[in-house]
């Protein structure tokens, strides 16, 4: 069960014209279950991505960037993403590459483009052999259905671990032409984006540059994806897309200008919902915690503090409890790496409940307010460290019972 | 249940001519039990301790650390630490440095000595106030059954979550002068210590001059308590004391000797045992993991890997299920920060399974064999890295349902 976050109604889930959407059950892990995805783009679309750091990138995210890149050198456009789940396909080596490239080659053959233009991603159990027969097999069955109302299906197709889809719509009027725009996600597990999420596609259908959407991408995930985390894992299959179809009379060339300005803020929002969709589906979530760290030096030293208390078990377990032991949290600021920070000025709230002054237990602090605080299931911890102006967001989840029984059995 | 690790016999854990111990119950948090503890030592005695690098650093901590620098200073030499459980004294501000230097009054008053030749400690719950009143009442019954031979009470008396007593004799004979040395520690949960440990204290019966002390005193935290880790949670009041209480005829003035290697390797050991002994009573552990980094560039490279392993929570339920989902450790070593590793040269061992070949799954692996080690209790991950020389061990524990049931619970 999602924390404060009901299934979305298919109803709710709005086309986006020039994308259509097909899913299939090939049977990749297990049967009868949706698990491959195919997202075809209309000509005049771009696409942008920002994927995971870790050096251990999956094998489909070492060649999305590669078609990516050779996009960038005029091969043509990109004409479809290819989702799997089941497989991450990643601590596969050059067994894994192949078969990536052969999801490409086979796509491409069906919807008679390049292999270039096609961009593919998988998820699920790493360092297990993609089957890749069965994946190109599903591929028919999953373009016989592509449609621009299939989002909703779409969102279950790319789920593993999430207990629901996460999907969400919004839409902005820029110069008096409506921008329309979808976006999904999946992850619920392995969840420390460093550059993206485990997986996310949001697609509008303004017309948008190259460069500028290059640009949005990363703005959208530094504000959404790149301030969740679940467990503190950094996946290898973290991807991001942005897809921008071009459908609408809406053209963005340019981020110095108003339009830009509007489009942005919608997608970062809608963004940022789909990254909270993900916290409130935790692997055993019973509760959504916002970080704020103010008045830092700099913003990097403000997110140590955050992921810090973010990632650390004892926090993470008393919130599960419910139980104020806040002076957990006191700990994760202090072993966070900022090596120079003067605690007797520190000053901590839960909520509206001011815990912490000046680095000591706030003598007017009592336990019973707390102890309020802690049986919400929403929850803001505000660090404030009084060196300087910059601050950030970071949100999380707590770690119960549920978390370790989802994950001793994961691939049972 | 420690893992592998029987609760030692009290006859095992032999006197050191030099130190006394008297303990006591008084009633601090919670009562009839030992929760008070008093280390008396020789006027001969040199001590030298390393401590937490949080930045909420506890009271008793800041004073011991002043104490230990005004000892340098030749205010006269340490004659007793006292230890109280049940609260950290730690996010308690000028309260609680109030709090700490009134025991050591208290304590310097019984003794007939200065406050500044006293070294308090503290572990418990952070952020609330330590009754110092409970504390101060109970130093004439820790006093009164000061004895040589307390040391497994002395061990009992520091306990908190953990399960059993953790306490080790060991000697050496240098010279033909035979060296008797006893430690005990204490810690299950918040435990990723960064210069020493939760609560340790060593004491050898040899005369060593200040300056060598304080030099073993780091080179065994840091082939110790350095490389454990339970939670990754480093604690406000980490401390590991190395005491020499000079009544043997042994003397050693000078790193760069026999004499040095000797006893330092035998400390050493005997640090380590004390290290294992606390990730063997991890709070809801099942399993001891080693995990080793080989052939990395430098020993903080290997270090940033193995941590990043022992904290994935991810890596531990897996242990914990017996489940060899082995491509977590693949996605933990990826993120680990190694910006440049070249993961197609990596090699990974479960034990005595070739598990990962040149960054990929080895095709020889069978799943089978990773089950069968995954299902023993001790268990070694072998990380080749083959880009340098240096190498690291730190070892770990899981993550149980255990361990969030006592984390859940553990104010209640």
């Amino acid at each position: 069960m999602a924390v404060n976050s009901p299934i979305p109604l298919a109803a709710d889930i709005k086309p986006v014209a020039g994308i259509a959407l097909g899913f299939a059950e090939a049977g990749i892990k297990k049967p009868n279950r949706k698990d491959l995805l195919v997202m075809a783009l209309a000509p005049t679309a771009t696409v942008a991505g920002v994927f995971t750091t870790n050096r251990f990138c999956a094998a489909p995210v070492q060649v999305c960037k590669a078609h990516l890149e050779s996009l960038h050198m005029a091969a043509g456009p990109i004409r479809a993403l290819v989702v799997n789940t089941g497989n991450a396909n990643a601590g596969t080596g050059d067994a894994g590459l192949a078969a990536a490239n052969a999801t490409c080659a086979a796509l491409a053959e069906l919807l008679q483009c390049e292999p270039a233009q096609i961009l593919p991603f998988s998820t699920g159990v790493i360092l297990e052999p993609l089957p890749i027969e069965r994946l190109v097999a599903g591929l028919p069955a999953a373009i016989s259905n592509l449609k621009e109302d299939n989002w909703f299906a779409a969102a279950e197709a790319i789920m593993t671990t999430d207990t629901q889809p996460k999907a969400a719509s919004s839409s902005v009027t820029i110069n008096g032409i409506r921008v329309n725009m979808t976006g999904i996600s999946k992850g619920a597990g392995m969840i420390k984006p460093n550059m993206a999420t485990m997986l996310g596609y949001l697609a509008l259908d303004a017309k948008v540059s190259q460069a500028v959407l290059d640009h949005l991408v990363k703005q959208a995930a530094d504000k959404s994806f790149n301030c969740i985390t679940i467990d503190g894992d950094t996946s290898t299959n973290d991807s991001f897309m942005l897809i921008a179809t071009g459908a609408s009379a809406l053209e963005i060339n340019d981020i110095d200008t108003p339009e830009y300005q509007a489009l942005s803020e919608t997608v970062i929002a809608l963004a940022q919902k789909l990254a909270h969709m993900i916290i409130r589906d935790g692997e055993g979530a019973t509760k959504f915690i916002s970080i704020v760290v103010e008045q830092g030096r700099d913003v990097e030293e403000c997110r140590k503090i955050a992921y810090s208390i973010a990632h650390s078990p004892l926090v993470k377990t008393a919130f599960f409890a419910s139980d104020p032991n806040l002076g957990r949290i006191l700990a994760a600021i202090g072993y966070a790496g900022v090596n120079d920070l003067d605690v007797s000025k520190l000053n901590m709230y839960l909520d509206d409940v001011w815990v912490a002054k000046n680095g000591g237990r706030n003598p007017d602090y009592r336990e019973e307010d707390g102890q309020r605080v802690m049986q919400q299931s929403e929850i803001t911890i505000r660090v404030i460290l009084a060196r300087g102006e910059a601050s950030t967001t970071v949100w999380t989840c707590d770690l119960s019972h549920e978390y370790v029984s989802i994950n001793a059995d994961y691939r049972s």
